[in-house]
């Protein structure tokens, strides 16, 4: 299924496996300035996200990651650390920027289980709201996502 | 400002330039298979982002882009059509996908101004609330974001 190579011999879990308050922790990832110019350039190009001096006259005060970019690196963060056994599927959520991502900033991701609710249409999944905070080395929380991921019920 | 280079003569516009109802509609962004991959492979790394063979058997019934990848095109597509003073500013928002993007999409976005508060604390801006759907040539919508954004006011 989706994320054995991530996981090996880990165990994949169904919804019927979790339980709220359940806690999951990633790996980090280090963002630097070149990542911040190159995801900008393609998908945000304005000049808090791409060039330093141009960013200390704006609200940002310096240059910031984009926002979508810093949801980018959690998700990947979240793939490799939460064993979903249809893998990490979402059908939207809340998402907050508290405070920006700064190039050297080392970021991972902690993720709880909110709630836990089995589909009344579809006895074989339900639905999972998780609350991940991507979280720097420092403790400043870059961004908090509130989840709805769909996730397979055992059906045997 | 920001948006110079994008809008040319275009006036930027001010929170108290804004009503509410106010619509714009972006240019547009085909999403190819080449596209969909590249981005899983950095940010999503699960096999219905990457493999149209192994997506077959998920959920997703079949390649699609990763959300993340949605939300990131439709942030282009926004800061190149909505011509605020101080650019795109998200404070965060509530995100929807419900249907996946395919490979061939002809994404645009059409976004309406919902609400418009000035600030209380700080006299110099504002919080805009927009709605923004990314939509397909053929009519269905893949993303639905309600954003906050953070828009200077005119202070003189």
């Amino acid at each position: 299924m989706a994320n054995l190579h991530q996981f090996g011999r880990t165990e994949l879990l169904y919804l019927d496996a979790l339980h709220v308050g359940q806690r999951f922790i990633s790996g980090t990832h280090l963002i630097d300035e070149e990542q911040i110019k190159a995801f900008a350039q393609q998908f945000d190009p304005q000049p808090f996200h791409l060039d330093a001096g141009a960013a200390k006259g704006t609200l940002f005060a310096g240059l910031a990651a984009s926002g979508w970019h810093t949801a980018a690196i959690s998700m990947r963060l979240v793939v490799e650390s939460l064993p979903l056994i249809g893998g990490i599927v979402g059908a939207g959520g809340e998402l907050a920027w508290p405070t920006p991502t700064r190039p050297g900033a080392t970021l991972h991701v902690e993720s709880e289980i909110l709630e836990l609710r089995p589909s009344r249409s579809h006895p074989d999944r339900g639905m999972a709201t998780i609350r991940s905070e991507t979280v720097t080395q420092r403790g400043e929380i870059v961004q908090v996502l509130i989840a709805k991921l769909v996730v397979p019920r055992r059906t045997s």
